[in-house]
């Protein structure tokens, strides 16, 4: 059983009646739903909660953070950033989504500006498994079709993904490095790119079923505590040039 | 021949008689002098001067840039940073040398905490090449060995480095992965673990000449220009469900 | 609940009473009996069996192969070899344990000469866990310290591991890459180099662990069978220069 | 300047009138051909020569050796392989071209089936540049378009690449890995995917300049000599339990 959260920007379902009637709760409730089938313990929560739904207490106990965010970026506040990044860096999985891509917490753990290409043109994608040995590809076939996305076209400005789970083709003539792991930390991140706000992505069994997937591989197990600073030796040092023995 | 920057944060120079006494016009004009055999166009540049000595100009005309600092990591502007930043992605090499595993520059491109362990001891150190085919290993033997050097110890938290060139071997017990290469953008980054402020490093043959190999190995080429943001289609996209054509 | 078998060469425990001493039951023995109180189902095999105990069936029920072997790499047989490689791209899990570096499957799998140093010395390891948010890491602290081993020292001519996880320290003055792993098609490998067959070293709690750890790692999944050969179009193919349309 | 040699099977030009009027003189002449423009010495090689023409005094001298096959890779000799790989693992540079994919050689270092999806269908390929920043990418463009070329499709039975420089997108539908960089012991291996024997593929620049970045890039240096074997301490190791000082 996993503590997961499901944070989501919530701002397009105000104002877009047609991403309102895609996700009439908002996307992370469709995803919180779908996670809820396996037994996890799942909460969700927004960019306008006070600290955008990230207290201290919230991300102490999470174990996965699940996030999706595109139009205010900005707006997450730089200390809560930062806590975030230091629970990631501190063993708390992390998924993020689609457009956040552009988010803060994933151009902080990359180091990169996260750029890319995208086209809205109701575009077909095929979600081709380049890794079919790995954890998140498990139930799948070997490709995942879309019927219409938003394309996301290289050069992608991330670092070489750690592992690259799925490459992505699209109808337009561009591809996608679109299932990628990272490792920061002791923290695992698995960065996924379906999800425009205007089509029923997280809906579709197979996206479930990479996220399902991703939330089990990210999760923190009782790992070792990494001592850090000043240490005393562990072996005799000799005498140096100066003839002082330390 | 290349535009190299060595940039020193010269503080320990001013005010630490053993500092001075090892490295008299500082630890910058050391690291020039050995560059210039090379045929290199070296400048230096200070955290003191105006602009850190970084500003747009000289940011743009260098190819590599070498960093050392220690005790003043947060006097660096955010600014500054962030230009050195966006020149690395833009193709400019970076060389961390190592107390600069604690810079601004280097943790803004890593995502980690770049923590470790360290002791100041008088100890040896022996740098083992793991990656005898590389670039950066050219002309040096199967270690380097250094009679006294400060120790940093495991857990280094970094990122996986894309290529593992070097893992060091500690007196007191310890083991460091010394050699360290990554990929940020178009820029390629270098990380190197020796250079304790006290002990005359700098001046050894086998050092120097990983720094000249790092120099040579960072430069940028003409290299392509990736294109971001909204992007026409290259193929005609078929008739979606709705009967739009686009 | 995994099928795991272990094998092991079981020669020196034939002629050499000190090894006899340390595995009275043979290496085998001692690594089934510690892997058995994970509820694994457990089963062993050695090279003087015949098919050296590795006949299809029991490939083809084996979720994790572990494999210790030292004077007789050369005696298994090609035809097996090839077997068990065909397993491990489909999907067994393979942990390569101390001589095995020179195991038929091994160099197979890696394509170099997994060459390196060694000495017989009684000397001190200390193996530094440099991954500490590695599955493979969990329930150890920050290393494991074996009192006495055979060194294996760098270079140590393996392909860069996907992921590197343990790093030791040698009191002869060595460092080597000690806990690695690789994929390879569909299957997860492991190499982890102590185990010199005169040292109790699988009797040590700690590297009990990483084996635990290492076997619940690599087993393998409901994963994706990947197509080959000859495919049709999943879209249509536009007229050719020719004029022939596919 | 760099002593290469092109090595290609040269059955197709013997037997198929389509593939003779494409290259004439065959590939290996067209590839010699513009490798001569960057003032390397070039030598080309054939599977019908003696040796396949790769005894070790050519074997020796050779810096780069570029490698084109299809219908023969069982032709050639187990032990011609053996050495071309000891070369490797030596530091000699290895491009491996289009269906080499199959060849022994490839498939020896690499350790997988090398297996993947094929289609001969006159479709467009496009192969777009992942890693601008990547020497391998340099004087070219965001992407490659061929207008014809067979479809090579994922999954692709290789180990993750050390580096992914280029990715395909073919008309059909697929996607494909199609610029891959391994390292082997002191070698340099590239994979470069285009090269179907009815297309004029190498008269195409961009592909000449790939494989001309490729050839500089895998050239060898003048790098560390690894000592394998039995070695002495370098530093002083104990009393051990036994009372044994080594």
């Amino acid at each position: 059983m996993i503590n997961v959260l499901v944070w989501n920007e919530n701002r397009h379902e105000q104002r877009d009646e047609k991403v309102k009637s895609v996700y009439p709760d908002g996307i992370h409730r469709a995803i919180a739903d779908f996670l809820k089938e396996e037994d996890h313990k799942v909460k969700t929560a927004t960019l306008d909660e006070p600290q955008h739904g990230l207290s201290d207490a919230v991300l102490q106990e999470t174990d996965v953070l699940v996030w999706w965010g595109h139009l205010a970026h900005g707006e997450v506040e730089d200390a809560t950033v930062e806590k975030v990044k230091q629970r990631v860096l501190d063993g708390m999985g992390l998924i993020v989504l689609h457009s956040g891509h552009f988010s803060k917490i994933f151009k902080a753990l990359m180091g990169t500006s996260c750029d890319l290409k995208w086209r809205e043109a109701d575009e077909k994608e095929r979600i081709w498994i380049v890794d079919p040995g790995h954890p998140i590809a498990e139930g799948l076939g070997e490709y995942i079709e879309l019927e219409k996305e938003e394309m996301y076209g290289e050069h992608f400005d991330i670092p070489a993904p750690d592992e690259l789970v799925m490459v992505s083709w699209f109808e337009g003539g561009e591809v996608f490095r679109s299932g990628c792991t990272y490792r920061r930390g002791k923290g695992k991140i698995f960065y996924f790119r379906p999800g425009h706000e205007t089509y029923p992505t997280y809906y579709h069994k197979d996206v479930q079923q990479v996220i399902k997937n991703a939330v089990n591989w990210a999760k923190p197990a009782d790992l070792p505590v990494p001592v850090y600073g000043n240490a005393k030796p562990l072996e005799r040092i000799r005498v140096s040039q100066e003839g002082v023995e330390n």
